[in-house]
């Protein structure tokens, strides 16, 4: 199981925003969109055995479990709406530390950075920090169960600096890139270890 | 310089698609926008010293120049508004087989695949089919300048593999991923042996 945890620092916990505007008023929600798609599609397929937490504002984690997932499609878009409709569940039904499922396979809870990666952790998982100052990917010895934390846009806050500073630092190469496209880099390492079909 | 050369088999010629509409009436212009996305942009920067085309139908090349290239944001619907425009300049300034400059770095002329791989081979580029069948990338020999080519969401036609046999086809990986995650892959590739910064 491959686990990505993307921090997304801006977008709206309000249901209340355009799909017509994901880079302005929803909060680069679109870079979140293209994480999405990075973690599930493939051609003409999606990948089960991966699951996504989407940390908005450390405050509402979104989580996309694999096996479960439906009617995700690879455009930014319709991915916005998918987030939307979660974001909207959280508000008609009041916030809980619970997960509750918006659409299959799309499950929102109150919960923060710090309970996502004990929750993460929990099950023995290795758990790696993609940091432009970190060692290669290629030289990184990676077992599954593993996950990997992501930010957005911006860089990581000072607390969650702190609190993934015990964690193991890697870096995909020497250019810094979107949070998608490391998502696609680690995928491929992984694959081609797996060697998998 | 690295050329990618994107056909798409369904993106409409003309520009009175909407934006709202990117993977059904505007013919899966998400994937080439994606492609775009892939191609050029890092985190807060844009790649300049690469070129992409995108070979619309058979019938219509955009070229986006990364040395002159403005206006691009990473997501999908900014994308496709440039593409739309640059498709408006040839409705309204009738099909021409010369390039003309839509906005800055965005160029159209009427040329078909055949055309611009002649156009991108006359400076003696290496040319790469990117195909799920081939030799794997991370063994591939590569100079720069090379070009490499990748289809939508759909296969290669016929015709289309024939002009194409003639080149090295390359596979990124055991699993058969999209074509904007098969060219962040490459790009990374080509990062880490140039050891670039």
């Amino acid at each position: 199981m491959r686990t990505f945890i993307v921090i997304g620092h801006k977008v709206p916990l309000d249901p209340n925003f355009s799909l017509n505007d994901l880079p302005g008023s929803a909060g680069r929600l679109d870079v979140l969109c293209r994480c999405v798609n990075s973690v599930f599609t493939l051609s003409h397929d999606i990948r089960r055995d991966v699951q996504l937490y989407l940390v908005l504002q450390d405050r509402v984690a979104l989580r996309f479990s694999g096996a479960r997932l439906r009617h995700l499609n690879p455009d930014e878009r319709s991915t916005a709406a998918l987030i939307r409709r979660a974001l909207s569940l959280r508000t008609r039904g009041g916030a809980t530390g619970e997960e509750r499922e918006s659409t299959p396979g799309v499950f929102v809870s109150e919960r923060g950075l710090e309970a996502v990666l004990d929750k993460v952790r929990d099950g023995g998982t290795q758990v790696i920090v993609l940091h432009e100052a970190g060692t290669p990917l290629r030289e990184t010895e990676l077992f599954e169960p593993v996950a990997f934390v992501l930010s957005d846009h911006l860089n990581y806050t000072e607390p969650e600096e702190r609190l993934l500073s015990r964690f193991e630092q890697v870096s995909v190469g020497p250019r810094v890139l979107h949070a998608d496209h490391c998502i696609t880099i680690v995928h491929n390492e992984l694959d081609l270890r797996k060697g998998e079909q």
